[in-house]
Parts: structure tokens; sequence; C-alpha cells
């Protein structure tokens, strides 16, 4: 029965799509995902948001993608913090347990400078085990441009 | 009225911007889009809400940059969806028929295998016509380091 | 005590991520960004809410990046609207100022034409000085594809 339906999606694809040669159709049962053939993965995430629900999944997905067995130790990342998101990094926030998880797996933790002097936030009230950068917006466009992917959950 | 005001904007861009050569300086009335000349193009979408608003919206989105006239018979796209976006899968869900719509035009919708144990979700819950891939975010990575377009809406 | 601190993380990411020789162990006091070696940067902003803090958010994002010292005076920007976003756009709303100043410094206004028809609103109820592009999401994906970077705040 799943062949048969596979033979006649395929063949209904085609038949919608197959003019244009170029755009490969996909049987549904046979991708199983994009194949990394690459040597290193370099992503970078942005954090942007004060919601715990918000950080937490940032961390998570951030997890699941270095835990990915298509990537699993060959992916660089990076967290870039602006905006409401300086909450991950607040000393008296409940966030440092899984901050640590992620730079042991070599994740580098950047706050945006910018996002201090708009909200009068000194370095002390962060964690001593971050990074600074000028801006997290200027941090998000160099990265992609030095080729690495993007992900805002 | 029209081409006096472009030449005053003009001058007055040329005097803000101008002293950076390498800034293109952009008329507005005469700017109508970037030009698609390449023979294909490629995007994956990430969905990972599962507000209804939201899920329409980016269903949509993917709808409308297919069919821009731009793009229209030269676009390959892929539908990550990955923690709360699985409601867009459910069998039990209002969704098939914009999925069918999509997938005619040859996009890929792929489910995040992490969600599934974070959420106990069989697969028997959701449509038999997608395809399961190890975690969305890796999948978002991969995608963009083969060089495809990543739109988050 | 910060540089036996540093060591002591030196070494520990060592072993915890250095079998995998092509992932860099980072010394987080010694990142202050990644290098903006490049001549020229480009990035194109999505925005597509009505919510007046994520209109006010994107625009100060894009000045923000704008004026980061790694980047001024050298990067091309463009600000894609679509979906509710069109009401940074309004002639009777209060974005006038903070788009003009965007403008001056170069920056692309472009406003998605299916959102027009969809919410049935006519160019003259928006600012004339702004360009009008088929689609928003064709936008978006056509710039990555040409090698901007996208940043959806």
């Amino acid at each position: 029965m799943k062949k048969i339906a596979s033979v006649l999606f395929a063949a209904s694809l085609l038949i919608s799509v197959g003019v244009h040669a170029q755009i490969k159709a996909v049987n549904p049962a046979e991708f199983h995902g994009a194949v990394a053939d690459k040597k290193l993965y370099k992503v970078v995430y942005q954090l942007n948001s004060d919601d715990d629900k918000v950080i937490k999944a940032t961390m998570k997905n951030m997890m699941n993608a270095l835990e990915d067995p298509r990537l699993k130790g060959k992916l660089e990342a990076e967290l870039v913090v602006h905006g409401g998101g300086v909450a991950v990094f607040k000393k008296e926030g409940p966030y440092e347990e899984q901050l640590k998880a992620l730079q042991a797996k070599g994740v580098i933790l950047a706050e945006c400078e910018n996002t201090l002097r708009e909200r009068k936030i000194t370095k002390d009230e962060l964690f001593d085990f971050i990074s600074f950068v000028p801006s997290g917006n200027g941090e998000l466009i160099i990265r992609q441009q030095q080729g690495w992917a993007m992900v805002h959950p």
C-alpha cells in the first residue's frame, strides 16, 4: 500500500512540478534529512527575548543541533544575546547550568554592549564567563557574511 | 513634482552616505525589488509555533514566495517543523489541504524527530505524507550551509 | 585570579571538545566579536508584525548595526516589510522620523505588494518615499541567495 502511494505521489508531483526540470521531486518516505558532508559547520543563534520559554527553547535548540547525529563534534556555535535576551546572562537568573553545558561544547556566549548601555546594566551583573561584542546585530551580520548559518528560535 | 523629489532625494542621500563610495544610493521610486537572475533558488522555512495565526501565515508566506513572479517555477522549498510547530502535521488538525497544496509544488514537509521524543508523540498521530529528520535545528543549519536561504515568519 | 580562571577554562574546554580538532576553543575573556575584514556588508531585515515594540526594536536594531564600529560606513541594508508589518509605512503612523533616519543612511524601504492586495491597502495610504516589491518573502529569499545576511528581530 505504502509503495503504491509512493508511486502515485511521485507521478502526481511529476505532473505538477515536473515541467520545471530543475525542481527535484522528493519522495517523502525516502527523505530523512539533508546530508551533512562538510567537515565543519558553523551557526549563530539569536536570543532577544526575556521570555523564559523562549530562553529555554533557544538553549535546548542549540543542544539539539550540537547533538544531531549529522553534526555532532563538527558544529561551531555562538549564542548572540541582545535586547531583552540579556536576562539569560544575569547572575541572579536561573540559567547558569544550561549556559555552562553549552560552553563545555565550545559555544561562544556573546552579549551585546549596546544593550548594556541602553538598559544601564553593568557587566558585574552578568556571569563572568561570557564574552561581549560591540553590537549583537553587527555580530549576527558579520557571522552570516563569514558563512555561518543563523537560527532565531 | 515627483521628479524634483527624486532628484532632491538622490542629492541628500549623496551628501549623507556618498562619502562611502561602496554604498549605492537607491532611488525608492525606481527600486522594484531584487532581480532573480539565478536558474534555481532554495529556501528552508522554520515553523516552531502552535499558534494558528503563525502556522497559517507561514504556509501563506511559502505560497507567496513560490508564486512570486521572480521565483515561480524555480524555487525549491522545505518546511522544517519543530517544537510546538508539530501541530501543523497532526492528523486531527485543520491544515491538510494547505500542506498538500505546498507539497504539490515540490515542498518537502519535514518533522523533527527530537520533538516527537520530547513530546511523546507517535508518527501515527501525524499525516502519512510527511518526512522526518533527526533534528529540526540540525536540518536548518545543514540546509543553510548548503546554500539555502532561510525564512522564519 | 582572572588569568587562572582563563587557563582553567581553556584546559577544561580542551578536555571536553578538544578531541574534535576542528572546533576552536575560544577564551571568553579574549573574544570581543567577529572581525569585519570585508569591504562591504549587506543585510536584509524582515518586519512582519504590527506590534509597536517589534517595529521600534527592528528599526533600532538596524541603526545599531549601521553604527556598529565594525560595520559603520560599509553596510548596505534593506528593510523588507510584509504582513502586519505594513503598519510601519502608514502615513497616519508615528514612524516617519525613524524611517527617514534609516533612509538617510542608504537603507532601502521595501513594502510587499501581495500584502497590499490581501489587506486592500492602497499605495496612497503609505509614505511616498518607500519602494514596492512583488512579494516580501520572494525579496527575502532572493537577497539571501545574492549573499546578503538576514535578521528578523
